[in-house]
């Protein structure tokens, strides 16, 4: 009892991290036995559990940093699946995704804005948090169908990746427009970085891996390659962050680096596998907790809320489907749906948009909402568009 | 920039996790080829990193959040090593050192407060923070050796957990005599629950899992016993912890349970081992980061504190090497070894000392001291004294 006192802090953190684990996996399973995707699951049991319903867990400091190291570590596994090679191939029409796909939810966003009334300024900032996909779900999705290896996977792969700088770089004039003081210096710089250091990485980060190879079978600490592998991982997710593009992408790029490398070992995979089966559900129930349904108790905003949330599905489908139509309307569909999802970046922009004072909570409330919904829509559609399909080069 | 400022907490935290996981596996990796245990390394990692040094990485509610959740599935992969059978062959030796492993160490604690001044509350709250022995760390030194299956291994696991429950037993007792209200009820009840937990857990467990083997099979989600494995380690740590005993006795017991399923199952073994080699360095990182070098300024505090060390590793030492002296004068020394180490229960004791007012921060200083030294020791004794080993019923 008193023992349990002094550590209640402790004790009622590890009880939620227990509830949030639970509920994430039962749902995960009904969803899975009623044929729809795990991951949906997911994030309802933390809409069930969170604020808005019963309650049990609220998000907070802790729960939001485990939330991040695992989509840190889904990332980083995601990349480990990927070949640099395989991501060239389709870099120029991964490139138009990208571009497509943040002019047309920008220009909507913007629109809708000013025909609802809003701000010049609040309806740059609706359009700046519609423009960045969240690619983590996509890839939860495609990575569970054992799909990641497919042309059009790459494709969403590659143009979130894209797509993040691209969102950097829209999100830098809007921010400095807003602040009217518009350095083009700092803006310029901040893109070069950020180009500079994906495509550093990208291209130099496999050989140089490789190379260190003998040097790394030759440490004491084991497993050796999986303690590379995390050092790596959080290293690149840290300067990714410093530079200013997600941390994901500073992960997802250490996995592509090691792709190569963990193709040989089964031990590096399963353990990665460990640390990803932990950590993901606090990402997808984290969330679900951040849904605040009190939106709905207004008339003006809940419509205002489906508006943007159809627009934002809307531009982001139409667009990158366009860009690759080439391919064939089936391909157009994958990747358009593939890209649908804003996940936490779009909650990102709009904090930033209510730190500068442009945003205020109710169209906070509905960002946020649009995040979630474009996160939910999405993986169902996925499994109905990518189903019968093979992965062309499955190992096994 | 503007990204980067709205995210700078993830960031920054994000960056601690990297410098301390780095920091340990580099320490490990110079402590490894100087011949020491790398386990030393990495709680020095953390002393360097610290506050007391570098001041890199302050201790937080997250970095103490993963520490915990390091040591938990640390004290859950030992369990997944130990069968209950091998336990109980070594029951009635276990349950000696024990008993005399919490009576010297509180009686010495306790005399040599009296002798050094200290009033009759505060000595009997030293003693009472040299009583508990932290198992994380003896369980990971001879984990990292292959010998968790020899039978001095077994006594002191053992040893450890009924030790937890007497420790249990002498701090309600203690605090509310400070508190002056001894209730006896409540004492009585408190220790009967955590001796039933822990019993139907470990008699009841593993028979009652493997029953459930073909429905957990059937599970839609996977890698079905991964996942029902951490639902376990999460659930029973937390039960054990509301129960009063230490949730690391709960994740222990989790393992054990689960024990005789995972012997057939490699990948949930890789995959175990996944998440420690992540968690585990958080948790030993953080007992360093936790030493205020600043006590050794004041020279009578400096020497209180040397001298409760040493009383510390004697007692316990000395005592729990008595209680199996049958088994030759080796075996002695290895047990009486492996239950020197405090850790992280005597800085609980001691914050509990502090919140009922008993203990100011000077004598908090030294029992902290006392749990890291203690923790320090250990190691290369350990390594010494178990050179030569050979694990009975090693597979493979």
């Amino acid at each position: 009892m008193i023992l349990a006192a002094a550590t209640a802090h402790h004790t009622e953190m590890l009880l939620s991290l227990f509830l949030m684990f639970t509920a994430a996996k039962l749902m995960a399973e009904v969803f899975e036995r009623i044929g729809q995707p795990a991951v949906v699951g997911e994030i309802l049991a933390g809409v069930l559990i969170g604020p808005s319903v019963l309650a049990w867990v609220a998000p907070s400091e802790i729960t939001d940093t485990i939330a991040e190291i695992g989509v840190v570590f889904l990332l980083f596994s995601v990349g480990l699946e990927t070949q640099p090679a395989a991501l060239m191939r389709v870099g120029k029409l991964a490139a138009l995704v990208a571009v497509l796909g943040v002019l047309a939810p920008l220009a909507g966003g913007f629109g809708l804005g000013r025909v609802w009334g809003l701000a010049h300024a609040q309806s740059l900032f609706l359009g700046t948090a519609m423009v960045a996909t969240s690619v983590g779900i996509t890839a939860r999705v495609l990575s569970s169908m054992n799909l990641l290896g497919l042309p059009t996977s790459r494709i969403v792969l590659g143009a979130a990746i894209i797509d993040d700088i691209l969102g950097l770089l829209v999100l830098a004039v809007v921010s400095s427009m807003v602040a009217q003081a518009v350095n083009y210096v700092e803006i310029t710089s901040t893109v070069a970085m950020a180009l500079g250091f994906v495509g550093l990485l990208f291209f130099a980060g496999a050989p140089l891996l490789n190379r260190l190879v003998p040097k790394i079978t030759k440490l004491r600490v084991g497993p050796p390659f999986f303690l590379v592998s995390i050092v790596l991982c959080l290293g690149l997710s840290v300067a990714a962050a410093y530079i200013g593009v997600a941390a994901i992408i500073g992960a997802f790029l250490a996995g592509v680096a090691l792709a190569e490398i963990s193709e040989s070992r089964h031990d590096l995979r399963e353990q990665t596998k460990g640390l990803t089966e932990l950590l993901v559900p606090f990402f997808l129930v984290s969330i679900g907790m951040k849904v605040q349904l009190s939106v709905f108790t207004q008339p003006g905003i809940l419509l205002l809320t489906l508006l943007v949330t159809l627009v934002a599905v809307a531009t982001k489908f139409v667009a990158c489907g366009l860009a690759v139509k080439s391919l064939g309307w089936r391909a157009a569909a994958q990747v358009g749906a593939g890209m649908v999802p804003r996940g936490e970046v779009g909650i990102v922009v709009a904090q930033i948009g209510v730190s500068l004072g442009v945003i205020q909570s109710d169209l906070f409330g509905v960002v946020l909402f649009m995040s979630v919904a474009t996160t939910l829509i999405a993986p169902p559609a996925l499994r109905a568009l990518f189903a019968g399909s093979r992965n062309p080069d499955a190992p096994g």
